[in-house]
């Protein structure tokens, strides 16, 4: 298109004036209408779990045992090392640094607090919630190459060999946000495998979608605690989950699965901050989603939803953007996001453009540590919010705004 | 009785080889019984709250408004005060020390954790898992004696006002644990008003029996926020409340309130550790509590329930203990226990010999910091778990078990 075309287009776009949302992950109401039988379970007459359990009342630290063994499977863990709490996986991932920096790991020398300026290393493009914990803390964020397999690993074997500092790793393994990357095979030995300076290393094993595909294919990843523990890493993964885009983002269970010592370090740390989970949303879930195969199930009725909207932006993106030199951007097998790369430079343009067109982004920059994304390049695209009419309005839009965007420096 | 009499009539108790449990403020069946209806709510349609919030997505960290506003008079706040969580107050605590510990509160000069060796003032006898918080984190607890009307205010006053490593002072203000103490508005005004010398001391104002009363008087305690606000220490307080003896002891709201600084302070933590809370378990809550009064008239029928226990247990110990010297119990007007006093030395002695007796009971010590009651005289009876016919044998039980000790020292 040429300049002139470009900016008339944009301007019509404009004229629409239409309120569209690409910002969060955020399941639509379509997808958690697949779950409204949860609002009424377990029923009036049903609240006792197995060992005679009466869910209302106080205790259960672990979690059910029938809720620990439904996701098992997911967790690629035993029941024994499953722990299964109230919502927000997030919320554990904190809460396990937090315990950390106070009172160290069952590895650690002294606590994280004590041992000096501390790092992460941060796979980018990634989350900002992660970030987000490790800036509130003062944790150090070294950021290594996020590759279509997985982190760059001689950099990361480099880095964790040699630096006693690096005490943990954030990692989101399968359809990673915001890429889609999925860890390859080899990549999950190495991490397993690798020498780490600080005995106290921890992988923040963030498997947010581990069962949330978007093509007929179900992709698995190799088993980091069985694969650490074959290498003498026995405790060096700390496996997080949740069931927030499963079944409710605010009302989900929040998972986490670790070695035998680790669990046991959890339960105690989590033994002073609370007498029990909410095990009536844990009985809800268990009647609910009812097997592996259940919530699998459940899974496929979630990307009969949402694979379309992902469908639409790369149509759109292929259509309009397809012969854009530097352009480009991934095409997921699962989770929930499109990463749109600009132009060096251009990222926080093109979301200010946007902005303007009526087209909430999230800002440039929140896929990299600190919020500054060194070269400006990396759009974080979440097309499951919105109905499938308005993402197809909002890719058109995004699509003319990075035409625009390159128009100006040119 | 004499101590051959004593010594049978204990042989005779064991003898039906029973199982009792007066060890924890647990609602037993019939009070979760209360709110079954709780199961089933809020309704496979019935998912939007105030502001048009669809429950089951993420967000609203501080909480629905109409639970804030549904708690706010019990809390003694405006809605705009109350923050709303998921269950369990204790893990509110907690994580308030840690926020405190990690970043200091909004009126810390450093963190906690950096300001050398920091101190609670614990008034005894207290709660246990109060205790666990700050032996979990090395913070020096310092014992100051619990009156009928609340702690020994010029102990209190005297150290709050020349110790700056004291940062905080557990209070439990009504229905005390395990006393049943109420503050009386000397002692609250008295909190409210003294120097302290840290500009961030706080009160954890852990108000956890506000609406449980015992008898048909209402107790009311003076307003802790309003006072320490017009005395000019607004953020003095943090106010934690929770629905577990309300509705579910596993599956109740979290409720905190304090002065806008505080909420702010703690929001922002929040921020780090969570997109929000189980917002349809709060949308559960208020389409089934309903109101102030709908709060009220549930606590009158848990009342129904639990005060006949209480009662069977001062009967038996009237009955029983009513001549011995320097044996004597409470008489809460409200809250979970009973706090029986026996002679210097033998509260561990009647806690073993009542194991022996099938009654189990909380460690002696447990109602004092590390565990140790200097005196070993304190005993926490929680009459509310089992049935009242259990709790008529287990009062027995005790009794007997506390004559049994002091005749064997005689």
């Amino acid at each position: 298109m040429e300049a002139a075309q470009i900016r008339s287009s944009l301007e019509a776009f404009k004229a629409k004036g239409l309120k569209l949302d690409l910002t969060r992950g955020k399941p639509s109401s379509a997808q958690l209408d697949l779950s409204s039988e949860l609002l009424a379970l377990p029923g009036t007459a049903d609240f006792v779990a197995e060992g005679e359990t009466d869910c209302r009342n106080y205790g259960v630290l672990p979690g059910l045992p029938e809720a620990r063994r439904l996701f098992s499977g997911m967790m690629g863990a035993v029941p024994e090392q499953v722990v299964v709490t109230n919502n927000s996986s997030l919320a554990m991932m904190h809460d396990a640094i937090v315990f950390a920096l106070l009172k160290g790991t069952c590895d650690s020398a002294v606590p994280w607090s004590q041992a000096g300026s501390i790092a992460f290393l941060c796979p980018v493009p990634g989350y900002d919630r992660h970030y987000r914990i490790c800036e509130d803390f003062g944790i150090r964020m070294i950021p290594v190459t996020l590759k279509d397999d997985g982190p760059d690993m001689d950099e990361v074997e480099r880095l964790i060999a040699q630096d006693a500092s690096i005490k943990g790793m954030w990692c989101i393994p399968k359809y990673s946000n915001p890429t889609g990357a999925v860890y390859s095979r080899e990549v999950i030995e190495r991490l397993a495998a690798m020498p780490a300076a600080a005995a106290d290393f921890r992988l923040f094993w963030n498997n947010a979608y581990a069962v949330h595909h978007l093509t007929e294919e179900r992709i698995g990843i190799a088993n980091i605690l069985d694969l650490c523990a074959s290498r003498g890493h026995a405790n060096r993964p700390f496996v997080f989950a949740s069931t927030s885009k499963i079944t409710f983002g605010g009302s989900g269970l929040g998972l986490f699965a670790a070695s035998k010592d680790n669990v046991k370090w959890l339960l105690t740390r989590l033994t002073a901050r609370t007498i029990g989970p909410d095990k009536i949303n844990q009985l809800r879930h268990v009647r609910y989603l009812k097997s592996e195969a259940g919530i699998l199930d459940l899974m496929d009725r979630h990307r009969a939803v949402i694979a379309p909207k992902f469908k639409k932006v790369l149509d759109v993106f292929d259509a309009v953007l397809g012969q854009t030199p530097d352009v480009k951007w991934t095409r997921p097998k699962g989770g929930y996001f499109i990463t749109l790369q600009v132009p060096k430079g251009h990222a926080s343009r093109v979301v200010a453009l946007a902005k303007e067109a009526g087209i909430a982004l999230t800002p440039a920059g929140a896929t990299h540590p600190y919020g500054k994304d060194p070269e400006d390049c990396i759009i974080r695209i979440a097309p499951t919010f919105p109905e499938l009419t308005e993402v197809s309005s909002a890719a058109e839009g995004v699509a003319l705004c990075v035409l625009a965007a390159i128009a100006e420096k040119r």
